[in-house]
């Protein structure tokens, strides 16, 4: 059972991350410590090539693995990620890209886990990119 | 020499580059394989804790070595990002970025640099990320 | 089905892999991009706090990663890797590491993959270590 | 002024790092955050293609990491990596490795610091690979 429901996420974006509701980020179904999430197809997200963008891809990595942490621990907002390391390795297509995502690891101060992202309706060409992170949960989150 | 000027990046930007348009990056020196960007204040880069989002800094990053990378070689826009990792060491104070962008090796078919960012006005403190990333260059080239 | 065999790697280790024979590393098991590496029980894998020294889990990692491409590829001495990443997630047991490895991607160039790192018989306790790995491969090795 | 000398961490690894003893490494010059370490040339760090196998050199950055934070922080065995990251550029030179090591951030829990490796000798045609890593620091390392 996840710690956290999609309504809850999309409530702390609007409140609070202000970047993701630029970019439009949406949740498409969470788990316990996993969840999938959806980059739009948006022109802002282009690059020459005709495909998406590195950090548009690497922005959405960073933000399912924010949901799978909260989706883990419950509301902790002040996670933040300590480590992000991006592997792109196909050319996306210029549309709308999924990010599977899932911890690897939790502990009581460190989670750690992985994304793999794939243009949507061409899952079964393999991941466009594949992402590892760690976020830092901090000390204080207490009987959250 | 850079072999291309900043003047050619914002154009760039401006007919190929959404992502960089919608973001308003700044570029402020540039080298042959080295560069200075700029991330501006602005509210939506902002993050619980009142700092910047771990997403716009990498961003800014990869922005960086693009132009690091197209100082080195020339308008070849086709340079793609292969791998980017990038480690957050402190949190930023909620303003600019600074960006320091130097390759460390320049192939035929690979460029590898690093970045260092900062919280503008704040470099004494140390760095608040670190990235390392690899670009590929596509063989077509010719000789640009 | 796999392209080479366990044989085959380990004549290939006795003849041209000094370093995997010093180390003594096991292959156990080979599918086609996927196989299971074991690092032995030894004392000068250990390090302070009675664990598994971290360069012998990523030596353990990175030769797993070669057998998978070899596995998918056949006998191509000259892939190398280009760039891995290790995180080191649990304190091992001072006992024996099995590496399950599979690749992500397998292009024409480049390889990537993932390798999971658990203390054998303790696999439940979660990987000890997790490394992703992108490996080149020489365009000379024609159809083999 | 390093808070450990040569003589200290040469003491340490015939103590408790055994791995180090077996491949020989050495410690040239030791500062404060920073050091240079070399591996010497043996035939057990050659690969296929005539070169240094890159476990040899991903062993020898972590441990200058290591010799760096002792070097920062003193003898406080029981630091280790928690992250490790390497991009190899150039194909070595089957000698001696020297590596060059800083840290870049030292917290009081997380250090993290980058290592260039060059080929003895051939200092001139760039790193052979660069490294970046973290090193976890323990809460008990009290008054040492």
């Amino acid at each position: 059972m996840p710690r956290i429901s999609i309504e809850e996420i999309e409530e702390l974006c609007e409140q609070a991350l202000p970047w993701v509701a630029l970019l439009g980020f949406e949740v498409e179904e969470i788990g316990e410590g996993a969840c999938r999430v959806r980059l739009p197809p948006r022109a802002e997200f282009l690059r020459p090539g005709g495909t998406v963008s590195g950090p548009a891809l690497m922005s959405l990595a960073d933000y399912g693995m924010y949901v799978a942490v909260l989706s883990a621990i419950g509301r902790v907002e002040m996670a933040v990620t300590t480590n992000l390391t991006c592997n792109f390795l196909r050319r996306p297509k210029p549309g709308a890209v999924i990010a599977h995502c899932r911890l690897i690891k939790l502990g009581r101060r460190l989670a750690y886990g992985e994304v793999s992202l794939y243009s949507e309706g061409d899952e079964d060409a393999g991941p466009v990119a594949h992402v590892t992170a760690t976020y830092s949960i901090p000390p204080e989150r207490g009987e959250s």
